[in-house]
């Protein structure tokens, strides 16, 4: 028999205790032993919950409980959660977490104690919420070298990207459908901004190269400067505007950004649509592979908790280790060759043409029928450098007035 | 140490090979300790393999030999193969396969002798190459209730699909273009007709379910009497032609079938060209599900393969077993709701739109402008009951001439 407890009862906590207390017999079945939901911490109390009896307020009883095998720890943040972690895990317990904050900013150290101790620290939940991710790349394509990692990450972005193309509304008014609709929280910088999706590229390409990514060096922008009229230039090209989350590596290092990009609509990614999200990984063997379903919600998301809780009940002693922990320089971004987007808002005349052309040279001119379009026109560039080309972007910017640019890119 | 020996070094046993002599050091790393290439069983000779000295022509030195502990069988078919398998499992070893046959028709025999012995039977390549699907759901899913698998799971129909939207040729042109780049075989019956599919799902239907399908209650078409014309009405339509692969079940039993379906292009599963393959799942924590790759070749399917030899070595005591072993009846088709589409081969007349009217209440009349189209037009069905509809549909064709239904889904 193996001993659960949970730290933190709210969205996903709550979640994984249901599914442990309700489907307890299903469970026991897939793992060849019980699992039991011996306690539950949370400061708040839950009267009403089947397993009221088994609640506490004080998360010691989890984190040092000699009843205790698994540490399940769905508080969130890095304060309390990040100590209580530690010390289950200092006491040889096993830990579950989707705690993506967590693990993105002091995984490496958690990890390396959980290595010591012989136990798990396994975050399935932590990347893409219930989509099976981590685990397939970890176990499944183990015998390939990745080389990528591309994904939508982020649900709210995704699908406030989706409104605008599908709807026609403007960022403001898809972000405010979103948090009507509890997608995008009352503070969505978090989610517009990018930095959640950095947090989870961190933590899956850290999985997939088995090197601890610099956030610093992650070039981060959000979609807040996209506009309605972008959308509709990305529909003329064939294509869908999504915030791509990418991290690459070659022999000399590992690249990572999280930018807006136009993909053209035949590509799995932007296919994408609502708060879904996808993971697309290369690997030297498989070639490409894609992992799609819900990045958050109470139940996908303790699907994965409970899938990553199974996997230690079934296999408890703990082996095998990440392809190379050697940690990798990240590689200058002047290595980076890939087509900008740029909308240019002054009317289409040979002045202009002639300025835009000799700001990007072999540049694809695109204008598109209609009133509201007159009085501008857009570009895609010919293959250049990625920081030459934003710096042209400037440069042009200050000439005329331009859209942000949009990287133009074809996976 | 764990001693791997592979039966058959054909397309995927030579490169199963490849990878455990070529990235040794890496597997072992991942495992936890050396897996180590023993010996391999072929009737041809490889004199240039970097193995050669451990090659046999025996397979008896390898399913009977004392220094082997997992047996990888990559010979294909049920003859050998399975007294191979069966004999290896007897002697309490594991074996991964990426035989699709043998596990579709032997799979519950050969599972069950794998279970009383306490070793692995696993698959993972059997089904979608060398796409994770076959771990994730019975592992990382293993809190849901899958009560939906749905997928593309043949590469060379999905190819030649693809070919007559995108390229307008026709289905015998697309064909001929599949077999010169070694897509499909000389004789492509079995994909073509849709056996190779229905394999596949039967084995995805019973790793979700828990319960074997009867091949025979699997309605089965396949797609050689599609036309070009259909894939214009589908896109006409804002929706694409695919091979689906189904298996659902309720509390009562289970329904599967393989059949040519228009899915809306915004579907995951529309988004899947090529000779990539998909499988949507259904949980009930999770929702949609989708696992997306190459559903062939060595190196994919290699990759499978020694994900399952690796999962076999970190964790070599088999615990847990499928969710319910209890044989759940096939459902009636007549329960099974949805739309068909039909090509009607006549000019659309007042006269021959009362006749499709009168075969079908509450159709949806669709007509492609331009000359090729002038003396044909299609029809949607109202929603309604799947075989009421098809006999309907056999009955208009002998009144007017009509091509083969299709039907028309909303996943």
């Amino acid at each position: 028999m193996a001993n659960v407890g949970i730290i933190g009862h709210g969205v996903v906590g709550s979640g994984v205790a249901d599914i442990l207390w309700n489907s307890r017999e299903v469970l026991a079945r897939r793992a060849g032993e019980t699992i039991e939901l011996q306690r539950v911490c949370d400061l708040r109390d839950f009267p009403a919950a089947p397993y009221a009896d088994r609640m506490t307020k004080d998360a010691e009883q989890i984190y040092a409980a000699d009843d205790i095998d698994i540490v399940v720890e769905c508080m969130g943040g890095k304060g309390a959660a990040y100590r209580f972690v530690k010390a289950a895990l200092e006491r040889g317990k096993h830990v579950v977490t989707s705690n993506k904050e967590l693990i993105a900013d002091c995984g490496e150290e958690l990890e390396r104690i959980a290595q010591e101790k012989g136990v798990y620290l396994r975050y399935e939940a932590s990347c893409g919420g219930g989509i099976p991710v981590i685990k397939p790349i970890e176990e499944d394509l183990a015998a390939n070298r990745i080389t990528r990692v591309a994904g939508i990450l982020n649900g709210t972005t995704n699908y406030i990207l989706t409104r605008m193309r599908e709807g026609g509304v403007s960022f403001d008014a898809a972000l405010k459908e979103a948090q009507q609709k509890g997608y995008a929280e009352a503070d969505p910088s978090a989610d517009v901004l990018g930095w959640d999706a950095r947090r989870k590229i961190c933590i899956l390409a850290h999985v997939a190269f088995g090197t601890p990514l610099a956030d610093s060096a992650i070039r981060t922008e959000g979609i807040d400067r996209l506009t309605r009229e972008d959308m509709l230039y990305a529909r003329e090209l064939g294509r869908s505007v999504k915030l791509l989350a990418e991290a690459e590596r070659t022999g000399f290092g590992w690249r990572a950004c999280v930018t807006p990009a136009m993909l053209p609509d035949s590509h799995p990614l932007a296919c994408v649509s609502d708060v879904f999200n996808a993971v697309l990984v290369h690997g030297d063997k498989v070639d490409d592979v894609m992992f799609y379903g819900r990045g958050a919600g109470t139940a996908p998301t303790a699907s994965a908790v409970c899938g990553d809780v199974l996997d230690i009940v079934r296999c408890p002693r703990k082996r095998g280790e990440r392809p190379d922990g050697a940690a990798l320089p990240a590689l200058p971004s002047f290595t980076r060759q890939l087509r900008l987007f740029v909308r240019v808002r002054t009317a289409r005349t040979p002045e202009s043409e002639v300025q835009v052309l000799a700001a990007f040279p072999g540049a694809r001119l695109v204008q598109i029928e209609g009133e509201a379009f007159a009085d501008e026109f857009a570009l895609v560039t010919a293959l250049g450098q990625e920081d030459a080309l934003l710096d042209a972007a400037e440069q042009l910017a200050q000439a005329l007035p331009c859209g942000a640019p949009i990287r133009y890119l074809t996976l």
